[in-house]
C-alpha cells in the first residue's frame, strides 16, 4: 500500500513559496507525548518516495539522513541525478511501473513523502492508496500546494479524524474509487 | 460573534471554477440524519453577512430565499447595487465599521457566508471569530480557493473535530491570535 502521511496548513499548503517550513516547527510539543502518528509510521513501512525538489528539501536541512534502514526512491527526470543518502535510488524512465512493482513485492507499506506534484500524479496515476493527513491550526497565506497542477476528480474515504491537544488534527482517508 | 460556516473539496475548493457546487451536493445523505450541524448554526444567528458574487450564486439557484426570518447583509462596491431578496441590506463604504457595530449590538452570532474573498477580508481585519470547516471527501482539483487572495498569516485554536458517516469531517476552529 503507498500512504501519504503529510503535514498541511490550514489553507493547504505543504510549505511556504521558498520551500521553508518554520511555520510547521514553530507548533508547540504535544504536552500529551503524541508525535501526530510518525511512530506508527515508521514502523508500517519499508519504503520511501519522493520528487527531487523534496529530496533537495530534506538534504537541505544539513541533517543526518531521516530514512536509514528503509530504501529511498526519488523520482526525477535527471538519470544523472547525484543520490547523496544511503539506500536511496533514483526513478526516472518508466517508474510508474518501478513503483506499481515495489507495491506488490514489498511486505511494508510504502510511505509516499511528497511534494505536490509527485502527489498530484500518484492520485491521476492510481498509485495512491490512503493519505493521513495532519492539519496545522495556521493559515499561511501561500505556499506550495499539497495537491498541485489540478489533479483529477476522486472520491476519498475518512477513516480517521484524530485531534491533538496542540490543535493539530489528522484525518486519514482511503482511496474511494 | 462571527462565524464561518462552509463546505470545502479536500482540496481547499468552496465551488468549481464556475461557481457552480454540483460536487457539494453529490454526497449522499447521511443515513443517521446528520445535516453537519446547520441547524444548531441557525439557530445561533441573526444575521448573515456574504459577498456580492455570494449573493448572486444564491439567487441564481432559483430556490426561494434561504435566510428568511435572518438579517441578511451583502458586502459590495456598487452603492445601486439590487437586492432581490426580503431582509436584505448591502454594505458599501464603511462596511468595517458598520460589521463592527453589528457584532457588537447583535446579541446572537452573524454568519459569514462567503465567499473567499470576504473570508480572507474578514480574516486580516480580525474580525472572524470562529470557523466551522466542513470538509468533503473529495479532491475536485480546481476551483474557487477557501482562502483567497493571500491572507495574512493567522492561528487557530481547533475546539471540535467531528466526523459524520458519510465521510465529511467538521473541523471547529476559533481565533487564536
Amino acid at each position: 500500500m503507498i500512504v501519504l502521511y503529510v503535514a498541511t496548513s490550514l489553507d493547504g499548503f505543504i510549505a511556504r513559496p521558498d520551500g521553508s517550513l518554520d511555520w510547521l516547527t514553530s507548533i508547540p510539543k504535544s504536552q500529551t507525548g503524541d508525535d501526530y502518528g510518525y511512530t506508527d509510521l515508521l514502523n508500517s513501512i519499508g519504503t520511501t518516495i519522493m520528487g527531487r525538489r523534496t529530496y533537495e528539501e530534506i538534504i537541505g536541512f544539513g541533517v543526518d539522513w531521516p530514512y536509514v534502514g528503509l530504501d529511498s526512491y526519488v523520482v526525477t527526470t535527471n538519470e544523472n541525478f547525484k543520490i547523496q543518502s544511503p539506500n536511496t535510488y533514483i526513478l526516472t524512465k518508466n517508474w510508474k511501473d518501478l513503483v506499481t512493482e515495489l507495491k506488490k513485492k514489498k511486505a511494508k507499506d510504502i510511505w509516499l513523502i511528497g511534494g505536490g506534484q509527485l502527489i498530484t500524479t500518484f492520485i491521476n496515476e492510481g498509485l495512491l492508496d490512503k493519505m493521513i493527513i495532519s492539519i496545522i491550526p495556521k493559515i499561511i497565506g501561500e505556499g506550495l500546494p499539497l495537491f498541485a497542477n489540478k489533479p483529477k476528480e476522486t472520491n476519498w474515504k475518512l477513516t480517521e479524524a484524530k485531534p491533538y491537544d496542540t490543535g493539530v488534527v489528522n484525518l486519514t482517508y482511503e482511496k474511494a474509487d
